[in-house]
């Protein structure tokens, strides 16, 4: 579906983003998504031992399971700021809660950008009243340009469901992953949808989906120290709640399963000097642990990620990259696949596929399959390639 | 101490270094360094699960603890050969062991190269009768040249020292561990020595000294199937064995710790496009598994690396690395240095240090020193940075 402003919304929510002066050259730099109720609410964060301070501050709020508007700045990531930097992030909610008329415990607040320099609240302080009094239903694309750092496009998905005959719609805006400028990776995705969905639902649902894209993406095996997830449901649709194990449950996880997986893709594709995206599926794993740290092994082997970058399928460096993971494995038996294509089998080369491979090369995403013989269970990471505008973006930005 | 071809000698060994056609024009491609007498030998080898064929056989035969020749070859890793390569890797050995009219048992093998493609048994077999014949006390630089790839220069050391008044030496070659043309980072390093030494007590200097030196170093985080560390000591010094716990032993480990991280030092500074060393020293840890954990998550994230190639003192990517290691730490006693300069404390950076960081970023080789404030471990380890260099070399080779 093509994404206008005018059919880009979500009953019951309304979006704005703006220039407040925390970013250069006018872009915009604060961002507010608001439901016109209090929503049910829940998040993932990032496990990094440095968290910045929106993360812990949205971590205790977030408890609640209630919340109703969601502040985010670009240009500065309020990460190792101290104790000062965790009063100025709540002073930045409470500064949104009073331009909103509604309880500071209602409002979650994200930053990306510059880590180690102070806040600027004044200027957020300063620009509120504006970004209040601009919020409109078709604010979401404004949004997702004032949250957005290095990406070189917009990342919004929109997905709509019946769910019994009440139309449901849910939006998701995210930025990206690649070490985004300047200092780390910072990923943020919110989502909103006028679904009810029951509290025990919307959690479960959250935590597959998210396990199933936003933590099965690489572009460098960094984790930034602001990455943040959200979802509010706000009910506005009217329709009959979303329980666990019923076939709505089903419909929802769906929608929301989609849309996340385009989000987290559209991530990977935007990594920073990337130029193909890596689909690598583990199976034959004796655990999902396993076949998790196998999938990263050669998703994030700089060896394997530089060969994909210049056309080359090179197997062996897959392979060396997945014996070097220390998960079990069937040695002999091990398989790896280019899309359908058999590379690797009975501890050897398979021979004679070069032209086979030479055409999957060209492609924009290449499928691996590894299986390692070793059980039952699998995981798919996406991961994006490794060339030379990477380090032009990454050694080039000084502090 | 320089090392021409005359000083580099170590009694009751022989080298040489020919070209037998495994490698194309008129290159080095096949070494042996061989004991005039049956040697003490030990040997660590990669814990790659996709181990190539030549270390399959050395881990059985050096079992027995005595070995009396080194066969190398470069140009082809014999990996992913499947048991035709295993075949093949024995068929060299046997070569070998007729050409210099010792047991097979006695000869270990290394190869490093291309992989998954068959050992070119017939060139080796041709060439033998050369290579024997042109063994001298003068042919360790020329064995070196044969053991290469892409290395920029040869990495040879030794030593000497007095032993009960007996003088005894100690030579080591390697080559590097830059994801070595083509296919994978193989890194090869040989010692031998003249020393008497009692064969537990080799084993446990061996250990130690490895483990601080070449179990110390990171590329790029990949491992080889190849990776192979041999010592051979054939007591011809005739000096008084050197035993566990001894001052000859405290002497003879410094002197294998010398060379050990001599070698290891120039296989970082030649990692492939590095221009600076970044040293990594992690304190405070609650274990040497943490340590180690948390100095491997700062060496080997593409975030560092690119910042050093830059020359941007960027703590705030060092932090995030070791925030996702996943180790105990108490982030708001977390402390960075560089060098003597401490730029990260109480949770924050600290201010005013940009001057004096500047002039520590141009050095060749940079300390950074970490405490976790978890305990009383620590962990160092070398690492390369990550420039334009390493993805021209690695993306634009072809197999």
């Amino acid at each position: 579906m093509s994404l206008s402003k005018d059919t880009l919304q979500v009953p019951g929510f309304l979006a704005n983003g703006i220039h407040v002066g925390i970013k250069a050259e006018g872009k915009k730099d604060l961002a507010l998504l608001f439901s016109t109720v209090p929503s049910k609410a829940v998040g993932m964060f990032t496990t990094n031992s440095f968290k910045a301070a929106p993360v812990l501050i949205d971590m205790e709020k977030i408890e609640s399971g209630v919340a109703q508007a969601i502040l985010t700045n670009s240009g500065n990531a309020n990460a190792a700021t101290g104790a000062e930097g965790y009063r100025d992030g709540l002073a930045t909610s409470r500064i949104a809660a009073d331009g909103l008329h509604i309880a500071d415990e209602l409002v979650l607040v994200a930053s990306t950008g510059i880590i180690g320099q102070p806040l600027p609240v004044d200027k957020i302080a300063g620009g509120i009243g504006r970004l209040v009094a601009g919020l409109s239903p078709q604010g979401f694309t404004a949004a997702e340009e004032a949250i957005m750092t290095t990406d070189k496009f917009p990342k919004i998905a929109l997905r709509k469901g019946i769910i019994g005959r009440k139309e449901v719609t849910l939006c998701g805006l995210a930025k990206g992953a690649g070490m985004i400028c300047p200092n780390m990776a910072t990923m943020l995705a919110f989502f909103v949808t006028d679904a009810d969905v029951d509290a025990s639902a919307l959690r479960s649902l959250f935590r597959h989906s998210v396990d199933k894209t936003f933590n099965a993406i690489t572009v460098d095996g960094c984790m930034s120290t602001n990455d943040t997830v959200l979802l509010l449901a706000n009910g506005i649709a009217g329709n009959r709640t979303v329980r666990n194990g019923s076939r709505a449950y089903a419909l929802f996880r769906e929608m929301l399963l989609e849309t996340m997986i385009e989000l987290s893709q559209a991530i990977v594709s935007d990594g920073e000097g990337a130029t193909k995206v890596i689909d690598v599926n583990v199976t034959g794993a004796s655990s999902i642990a396993e076949a998790k740290k196998a999938a990263y092994a050669v998703a994030n082997s700089n060896l394997v990620k530089t060969a994909f970058f210049g056309g080359d399928p090179n197997w062996g460096r897959i392979i060396s990259a997945l014996g070097s993971a220390g998960v079990r494995m069937v040695a002999d038996s091990v398989t790896v696949h280019f899309e359908d294509v058999a590379v690797f089998a009975a501890g050897m080369g398979v021979r004679g596929v070069e032209e086979k491979l030479a055409g999957i090369m060209t492609s924009p995403c290449i499928r691996l399959r590894v299986d390692l013989a070793a059980g039952e269970r699998s995981f798919r990471v996406l991961a994006s390639d490794l060339g030379f505008d990477y380090i032009k973006i990454n050694a080039h930005y000084h502090t």
